[in-house]
């Protein structure tokens, strides 16, 4: 891993403008708190910057991104305003080697739809459900440091079944209050690139200044970097007899 | 699938003698009341017997698994008392393509250990929680014709950590009202035989009369089935070039 | 199993009218080659259906792919004439239960890829290479009745890295003369629908007329059928505290 | 991961004392080769020791393995003559978190197979074919600093079917010259304990002196560390209501 590992947390920025809740749960912005929580975490083997949906570009230009070894993503209220080509342009960097962390909502966005292929569509109801966050897979790199469950006292619920391909690894399994079940982190391999999917977290409660839930989302960043295979891009080869990559 | 599909449940048949909560439940014993859930749900498409920890040899002769193409598992008080030698026998004829569908406590059988290579260990309460055991693949054929979720009223608590190994592919995963959750429906290949684990059922509740249970046990049942390949247990192979098996 | 399995082979129909050698191979065109298979070995259990590129709609309208129990799919040479908007369409179905068999070249076509999320790049060479196709998986019901190994004699090479998602089940891996191996039969379940890759076959070799090719394709044809969920394509569901699906 | 990690290699040590060709590769024995391969990649990142067959206990008492982090496995001829007990023992210290890095014919040692519960037989030759280590996992830690395929000009064959559970993660298939696939570089979890199996390897041929292969093992021991939670190995654990780990 380089160090320092280079973040940057892509945050959709319109609820903390439009919902007072909201703006006092996060008065610097959702994507600022989920910045801190990864710099408390990781400190000197991190820089974490942030962008915005309303920058040019949403600030995911080429050059932004292939300086970018893991992005972090939330969005909910404005999926249909990411841009297509942003959107494909983010897809090629996973492919290549970006490492992506899909956060909550964000997996309803069109890069994670666009990456998983599936619907992504889930079992929700947002009444204050206790979420108990289980590690199923004990040694995981992103399962390290945390409770055996993770307890957030106040959630939306996110249940099954969540219309997704069957992880690459099952982390975590969440059990709410309401009577639900959801598997609440999981990872995948796309291309060169990893992917984590976190669900914790909402813009009416308070999550993201909990102290375990950053301790996974850092684990997380710091599990999907790899490095960027040098040959760039794949593309079909053709290969003479003998003639191999060596 | 051979009709009728051959199908044996192994039953400890100690708490049914023993305990008088259990034989007000299961006055014909659990081994009987799994059977005539299987048939309710097989028809004609399988003839279901019985064998008892008192058998001699447990009615686990090398004849009786030989006729057999599924055997059920059932055991709990008794775990030890059943001889090492019979377990060996068993797991030669799980490998070599005999189906094998583990209830409940059978988890922590020895044939179930031996053949996960795990501790099986789990947490657990018997407090009469809630549990709602939820579809997470809902193609499975494991999972067909139960509603989502299957809703049982009063039941013994099994949570994460489950220390098995990563199942091929997860079918049901369960929600306690204590705030548990568990992986209730796992399958495992191990050589030719195939492994279907579910965790809903106990002899202090009346599980294994739920219409849903019962479904999901004769599922379980026709999906373990496969053909016990003509050559016998595998051995090593010893191939000269050119040597196939075609 | 609903009897007959109502199967559509979908063809390019490109190769066979433009290139002599592949009309020579394919008089009656690859689609219909690959249908003639499909019927040998699912007889009456079966009907199977064509269509091809050229036809309106590319032969795949929203009536056709609702009267489709599975899909299978071949192209190469015009991936990119196939209309955005059928894809969607096909995408849709898969996800809402169509099952779906992509062959050979299909690895390029625009609907895997949507599907995968990933590039589905891979190594190749089309010179004549020997294929030996090994069964990893011996219980899976899509290898059975094939010799261990399938031998083709002449095959285009299909290499590692093939950029898909890890695959569900893995049930075949080539071996090819010239030194490559390939996952050459893999699954995968997205959504509601069971999609399996199998990659022998070619416009310039005979491969669809060989015997255990065949074999292995109407394996995979039955193993791809699942129920259409009667609530019809999943969307975001909003559920009260104890409002189950049940 | 603890700097330095503590690694012990365990080599049988039979072929190097009675066989000439063998004695003649590897002079300080195969062991020591293999620590050797180790250290070189390693280097103050580890403490690599390595223990015999014929010492007391194999060299592997309860102190021995609780001052282990990872251990290395190589035995062939006298699988039979390693003590029931020692394995349990290891056994044991693997599902409280040891890591194990099993090589070539360790495929048949009890330890092995214990963890595996499966027969893991497979198809072998012995006629010097040409081995082609192909990687199908690019991302994967242990797949790093090695080239697309790693060539081995004289080798033993193992082909499939290999006779073990689904793996959780696939990292290498090999070609052999002779027309076989096997998948060559496999993980697994099992309790707290991460296995690599690793197939290159065998005691008439070079194979411990070959630098891609001593960089493959030297990331998978890498790779196998984790952390021994401080609870030991884990027990039945019965929990009230509400009485968590945290």
């Amino acid at each position: 891993m380089p160090e320092p590992l280079r973040v940057l947390v892509w945050g959709e920025n319109r609820h903390e403008q439009r919902d007072e809740n909201v703006a006092a749960l996060y008065p610097d912005g959702m994507h600022t708190t989920i910045q801190r929580g990864i710099e408390e975490n990781l400190g000197a083997a991190a820089t974490v910057r942030t962008a915005t949906l309303d920058e040019p570009e949403h600030g995911l230009t080429d050059e932004v991104l292939a300086e970018t070894d893991v992005l972090v993503w939330w969005g909910h209220a404005a999926h249909d305003e990411v841009d297509d080509q942003v959107v494909d342009r983010v897809q090629e960097h996973v492919l290549a080697g970006l490492g992506l962390v899909v956060l909550h909502s964000g997996h309803w966005s069109k890069i994670f739809r666009k990456l998983m292929g599936t619907t992504c569509t889930l079992r929700w109801r947002n009444e204050r459900d206790r979420e108990l966050v289980w590690t199923v897979d004990p040694t995981h790199p992103i399962a390290q440091g945390v409770p055996q469950p993770i307890e957030i006292e106040a959630q939306e619920m996110y249940g099954e079944f969540f219309d997704i391909p069957v992880p690459d690894e099952l982390v975590f399994v969440s059990n709410f209050s309401g009577g639900e079940v959801f598997r609440s982190g999981c990872t995948f391999r796309r291309g060169h690139g990893r992917i984590f999917y976190f669900s914790p977290g909402d813009q009416d409660y308070p999550v993201y200044h909990h102290r375990d839930v950053r301790k996974v989302i850092a684990n997380g960043v710091a599990w999907a970097y790899t490095d960027r295979p040098a040959r760039g891009i794949p593309v079909l080869n053709r290969h003479a007899v003998g003639e191999f990559d060596a």
